[in-house]
C-alpha cells in the first residue's frame, strides 16, 4: 500500500547574522588622519536546527553580538584592507563558537580623498567622498579553507565610438537596424576570486590587487574595438586573468546602458552621432564568468536580483 | 621541465537578455477593463563562445528582439498569470533558436485594484495601484524540464507583542539584554518552487497558489508565539509546505527590522512597551530554506545582494 | 567718491532641527493593539545669529533634544493624528524656548492594517503595512497662528481609457500624433491647507478629513473624462475644495506616467489599445493650485526637487 | 441676509512641462571626443486657464514638443555649459509662444573624466563617470529678466576632528553630552544665485564660477574649526559671497551625518576617537541663506522635500 501524501517539511540551508554595520575607522598619525569607511555584513551557519524548530537560542550567538564584534575588531585589529578585516572576523566566529561552522563576511568600502585646503596648515583631517565606484569584498571561511571574492560596482563607463553591432540573427521579432558606430556604455559590476585559500601561504596584496584589477578593467574597456558587449566583457575579464596571476575567476555583470541616437530629421536637422537619449529601462544585461584554465568556477551566476 | 606560468583565460558560464521590460496589458470586456502590469526580464544561454571570443553575432538573438517578443506575446497570448506568460516566452526562445539552450524569465507583477467611483456609471476602467507587496515569478526551461519559482517581496509585517528573545550564547561581545516582550517586524522576501516540471502534467493554478501562499505566510507570522525570528521563519515556511502540496521548497529571507524601546526615564517617563524607535541599519538577516522531505533544494542561497 | 566693491556677506533665513525621527507608538487596549508609525522632522527658527557668526550655542536647543522630545511626546500625548501630534510638538518648541520663534513639524505616516489570522484567537497585535500611499502633514506655528498643510504622496492611479489628447499647438518641434483614446496614469502628490489657524476655534477632524480628501481625489480622477491631464488635475482639486469646506487650498503635482502603445505591426499584429510600454523618463509634470475663491495661496509652488 | 456658504474653487498658480529629459551630447574634435551628460526638466507658465477648466489645448505646447526641443537644441546650439543651454531653451519657449509667459529650466549635470588607456593610441573617446557630486542649474526667464541659480548636491565631506559642540541650551529633554572632539560630516547641497539678470550685460563664466564655488565650499569646510555645524555652514556661504562677486546669494542645506563614537568599554577596550558608527536616521538638518548685503533673497527656503 503506497502513501501518496506529500512529505512533511524539513529544514534546509540556513544562515543568519547582522547586515550593514556601518563602521568608520579613523587612524591618527599626528595631525595626519586616515579614514576607512565600511559597510559590513555578517552571515553565519552552523548547528541551528533547534532555534528553527523549537526556538531554543542555546546555540545562537546573537546578531547584536556579531555587530559588537565588528566595531570591537575595528579597534583591536584596525582596518588594513577590507579583505584582511573580514578575515579577522570570519576566523573569530568560526573558531570561537562551537556551534558555528562557517562565516561569510561581506563588505562594501567607500573611498575618500583628502581635501587639500591652503588654509588648513599642517592639518590633514578633511576628506571628500570619492564616490566613483563601491569596492566590495566577500570573505568565506569554514575552519579550513578561505574563499576571497573581491569586486567593485557602480563604475560607469562609456565609449562614444569604436562600437559596432551587426551580423546578428534576424527572427520574426527582430527590428533593430544594424549599426557601425554607436555609444557603448555600461555600469561595471565585477567580482573576482583569488586563488588564495590556505592561511599557510602568503596573502595577496589586497589593496594593490584591487587597484590593478580596476585599472585593467578600465583599460580593456577603453582599448577594445567592440563588435558586441559580450566581446568587450570577455576582453575585460581575460585581461584580469592574464595580468593578475593571483586571480582565478572573474564574473562580470554588464548592463547595456542604451544611448539611442535621436531622430532629428523631423526638425530639419542631421544627427551625426552627436545627440543621444540615455534610456533607463529596459536594458541589455550581459553576464559571464572568465576563468583561469583548469579553475573550478565558484562565483554564483546571479549577481543582480532584479527584477 | 615544468611550466609554472598561470594558465590562460577561458570562458565560463554566460547569459544575456533584455532586463526590465515594463509591459502593461489591458483587456477590455465591454466597459469593464482588466489590467496586468509586469516587469519582465529575459536571460538566455546557449552557443555563445563566438560572440565572446571574436565578436561574431551569428548566434545572437538580439536583446532588442527579446524585448519585442515580450510585447508581441502580451498581445498574442495575453497575460493569464505571470507564470504562464513566462512559460510562453521561455518555450519560444528555446524552441525557436538553434543556438539557445536555456531560457530564464523573471517577472515582477504590480497589483492594481479598482477605484469604485459612484459617478463612474457602468465604466470600470479606473485603477489604483495596490502597492502592498511585489509578486515575483521565475520561469526556467532547458527544452525538457521546467522550473517555476514564484515569490513575493516587500511585504512588511509586525507583531507588537508575543515575541521573546533570551537564552542565547553570551560571549565576550554580547551586551544585549534578554527580553520577554518585544516588537517583531520584518519585510518578507519569499521564493517558492513548484514540483511541476513536466509539461505533460497539469500546471498548478498559479494565481490561486499565490494567494494561498501569501495568506499562509501572513497567518503563520501572526499565529506564531515567537522565541526567535528563526522559529517564526520556520513556521512560515513549514506552513506553506504542509498546506500546498504543489510546492516542494520555499526560501525566506527575513530582515529583522529592529524596533528599539526608547529609554524615557531621563524625562521621568515610564515606557511600558509603547514608544519605539524604528531603526534602519544594521538589521538582523535571517534566511533559510524549508523543503518537502526528500526534495532536492534548488533555490539559490542568496536572495539579497547587499551590501 | 563711490565704492564699487561688492558688499559683505550677511545671514539670511535659517532653520534647523532633527529630521526623520522614526517613531512607532503602540497602544494596548487589552489584547487589542493599535499602531501609529511616523517619520517626524522638526525645523525651528529664531534668534540664531550668534551660532552662525561665532559658534556660540547659547540659544541652541540641540537637534538631539528635539529628537528626544518627539519620542517623549509620543508617550505623554499619544498619537491621535499626525496633525495633532505635530501641534503638540510645535507649541512646545515655540512656547518653551525664548529664542525659538517658529516651529515647523513635518510628518510622514505609514498605514498598517490588521492581519486577520484564524488561529490568532483573541489576539489582535499583528499588522501588515498597507503601503498604498504615504500620508503627510506639515504643522507650522509662530506663537500666534497655525498653518496646517496635510497631504499624500505615491498614490498611483490609472485610467485605461476615457482620455483624449488633441487640439494642441503645433510648433516646429511638435511630432506627437493626436489621440482619442489613451491610458492616463499618474502618481498623485497632493498637499492641502486647512482654513483652521486659530486655537480658539475647533480643529477639523484630521483623520476623517484625510479619508474624505483621499476618496474625492480618487473619485474625481475616475469620473473625469479627460481631454488633458490639466483638466483632470483641476477636477480633482476643485472637488476637494467644493466638498470639504475646511480646506482652503490644494496643490497637486501630477507626473504624467506615459504608457506608450507598442507598435506591433512589424510582427503582423494589431495593437487595439491592449499592449503598452510603461516609460520611466522623461515624464510630463503638471502642477497647479486650486483655491477657495478669496483665499490667499500659501503652499509653495515646487513640491518636487527633481532634478 | 448673509451667505455663509464657502466660496467656489478657482485656479491658482500652475506650471507644466517635460521632466527629466536625459540628453547626452558628444562633440567630435577629430579622434578626441567631448561629452556632456544632462538631465533637463522644462516647466512653463502662461495663459493656461482654458486647459484646466475646459480641457481645450489650444494654448498648450505639448510636453512632448518641449522634450523634442531639448534634443534639437543640443544639436543646434551644442552644450557649452548647463546654464547657457538652459538660457537657449528658456528664451525659445517664452519668445516663440504667445501663450507662454515664463520658462524655468532645471538641469542636472553628470561629470565624466577620461580613461587614460595606454593601448588606446590617439583615440580619446573613453570615459568614466566621475560621480562625486551632481551639478545643478536652474534658469528662469519671464521675457525681461533672467534668474540663474546654480548649485551642487551629494558632495559628501568629513572632518575627523576640529569640531566641538557644547554650551547649548539644557532643557528637560536634553541628554546629549558635550564634546570637545567629534567627527563632523555632511552631504553638501548648495544653490547659489548670480547677480546677472540682464541679457545686455556680459554673462558670468558659468563653468569657471562653478569650479571656484565648489572649491571655496570645500576649503571653507576644511579650514573652519567648528563649534557648530551652523558656524561651518556660515563660513562656507560667506566665503563664496566674498570670493565671487558675481554671486549675490547662496543657500546651503547640510544634513548633520552623525558619526557616533562606539562604546567599547564593555569589551575592555578604549575608544580614543577611533571607531564610529555612521548613522542613517535621524539626522540634524541645518539650512541657511547667506546674502550679499543689500541683496533680496530669492532662493526658496526648502531645498529638500523629506519627509
Amino acid at each position: 500500500m503506497t502513501d501518496d501524501r506529500p512529505g512533511p517539511a524539513v529544514l534546509g540551508q540556513n544562515q543568519y547574522g547582522k547586515a550593514e554595520n556601518r563602521v568608520v575607522r579613523i587612524t591618527r598619525d599626528g595631525a595626519t588622519h586616515h579614514i576607512k569607511d565600511l559597510n559590513v555584513s555578517v552571515s553565519l551557519t552552523g548547528d541551528m536546527e533547534d532555534v528553527h524548530l523549537t526556538g531554543s537560542n542555546a546555540n545562537v550567538l546573537t546578531t547584536d553580538a556579531t555587530k559588537n564584534t565588528v566595531f570591537a575588531f575595528a579597534k583591536e585589529h584596525g582596518v588594513d584592507s577590507a579583505e584582511e578585516f573580514g578575515i579577522h572576523l570570519a576566523r573569530h566566529f568560526v573558531t570561537s563558537q562551537d556551534a558555528i561552522r562557517t562565516a561569510r563576511i561581506r563588505i562594501e568600502e567607500y573611498a575618500w580623498e583628502r581635501i587639500e585646503a591652503p588654509g588648513a596648515g599642517e592639518a590633514k583631517h578633511s576628506f571628500v567622498r570619492k564616490n566613483q565606484e563601491i569596492r566590495t569584498a566577500q570573505i568565506g571561511y569554514d575552519g579550513h579553507r578561505w574563499q576571497i571574492v573581491s569586486g567593485l560596482k557602480d563604475l560607469t563607463v562609456l565609449n562614444s565610438t569604436a562600437s559596432e553591432f551587426h551580423g546578428y540573427v534576424k527572427d520574426r521579432y527582430t527590428t533593430l537596424p544594424e549599426t557601425r558606430d554607436r555609444i557603448l556604455a555600461t555600469q561595471v559590476h565585477a567580482r573576482w576570486r583569488y586563488g588564495w585559500t590556505d592561511e599557510a601561504t602568503p596573502m595577496p596584496p589586497w589593496d594593490l590587487a584591487y587597484e590593478h584589477t580596476r585599472r585593467h578593467l578600465l583599460h580593456a574597456f577603453a582599448e577594445t574595438y567592440s563588435l558586441s558587449l559580450q566581446q568587450t566583457l570577455y576582453q575585460m575579464g581575460a585581461r584580469v586573468i592574464e595580468q593578475l596571476p593571483e586571480i582565478d575567476e572573474i564574473r562580470l555583470s554588464l548592463p547595456n546602458r542604451h544611448h539611442f541616437l535621436v531622430d532629428l530629421e523631423p526638425f530639419g536637422l542631421k544627427n551625426d552621432n552627436e545627440v543621444y537619449f540615455a534610456a533607463d529601462r529596459p536594458y541589455g544585461l550581459i553576464e559571464a564568468t572568465i576563468l583561469r584554465d583548469g579553475a573550478e568556477p565558484a562565483i554564483p551566476v546571479d549577481m543582480t536580483n532584479l527584477p
